[in-house]
């Protein structure tokens, strides 16, 4: 294997101190908001180093999808690492549960859901955090966003900060000071609406994505669980036409 | 899958209003250090759910000794986790790269060693933490020091502190209240001697144990990496008998 080297972790990218674009490690789920973080992230001038974790999801057409997106941003790199997370957690995201469909809109806003998956997003990030030094990338990018998914701890700012802390503390660059590790969660704000105009705006081809919890077969969404709805409510919201095809 | 329901976060381990032993996720790699852990939680009363993550480690003899150490200590559930660390990671742990040999003593205790994988402690942390939501279990028993090991940053107690504060914001049961994660790395001050004298009071076996980062065989270690260094001269400061047979 062979890496970049990371520029000094004061410049920005594509500064004039700046040799080559700084690398960023983005996790790539291959869904609509991991996908507008890491267009971003390409915008601001990072070469993005893609990571997908195959953890044994039901949705794993989402993994295929990763690899759409990933070659459509023409990241330098893109690794898949598998982790069985199936093996010690029960979710209906990798379990035999079932998902939940037709969900009113205040539901969708209350509570931590069914499909949460315990720890998944420190799982993600730890894994990130590993491939970025090991790279020498400062900037680890993730599509969380802290609206739509108010339900799910591991989605909100006290979080994000709070990891960006361990991340320091956790690494050898970070003890030594090569590097000084900054979580990019540019979405954390947004509405999907928001989020769904700025990747327009960006040019990403959002047909590429992949959204269902629970597919009727390979990339066709079912329209009915939790990520279809607040993804078909989004576009409502932005005025904008999704690509998709769902069911009549 | 169906697994023990904690006891209230306020009770002891066996206090009288505890109905069944407070479950504990203890990370066990088969190690001496991993396996000294779990003998100290389960002697203070914990019910112990072992966790053996198999990423991709050269030593993979390791595994089969997490298994023998997990049947003597009786554990309720030992679970084996793959991620395969070695697509994002080239450290000799995990890659081709040499082990280190022969190192004197002032060169094990100075520096981070090339047998640092980046970010494993938080991986594996990550994982437990995801499984203890799961079971209930609010405590995470690792088996880190920071006297033998002061070159791994992950092995500190302000790494140990930050990764705690992040499992109560990163967690449904942390940010609900319905859990107080805790890291217990009851080892994290003591040297390798205490480690294992502390052991052999509470009858662990060691011969079951396994610690050579680069086996000559399966289970004939090398005595000669770092990890093989450390632990013979821990036996032989702890005045006790190394039951591992080194080559002459």
């Amino acid at each position: 294997m062979t890496f970049l080297m990371a520029c000094t972790t004061t410049c920005t990218p594509l500064s004039a101190t700046c040799v080559m674009p700084r690398p960023a490690v983005v996790l790539l789920s291959g869904g609509l908001d991991s996908a507008t973080a890491a267009a971003i992230a390409r915008a601001d001038g990072f070469a993005l180093f893609a990571l997908t974790i195959d953890y044994g999801q039901r949705h794993r057409y989402e993994l295929e999808a990763g690899r759409r997106v990933a070659a459509a941003l023409e990241v330098e790199r893109h690794e898949t690492v598998s982790v069985d997370l199936s093996r010690i957690s029960p979710s209906a995201l990798t379990g035999a549960a079932d998902v939940p469909k037709d969900r009113p809109p205040q539901e969708l806003a209350a509570g931590i859901p069914a499909t949460y998956v315990p720890a998944r997003n420190t799982v993600f990030l730890s894994l990130a955090l590993g491939y970025a030094e090991v790279l020498g990338a400062g900037d680890l990018v993730i599509g969380v966003n802290a609206v739509d998914y108010s339900g799910y701890p591991d989605c909100r700012p006290e979080y994000i900060a709070a990891f960006e802390r361990l991340a320091n503390l956790a690494t050898k660059a970070g003890v030594e000071g090569t590097l000084r590790f900054r979580i990019q969660a540019p979405l954390i704000g947004w509405t999907k609406a928001q989020i769904i105009r700025r990747g327009m705006e960006l040019g990403l081809d959002y047909s590429l994505t992949h959204t269902c919890y629970d597919p009727l077969t390979a990339g066709r969404p079912c329209g009915r669980c939790d990520a279809c709805l607040l993804r078909r409510r989004g576009f409502v919201e932005a005025g904008r036409n999704d690509p998709l095809q769902y069911p009549a």
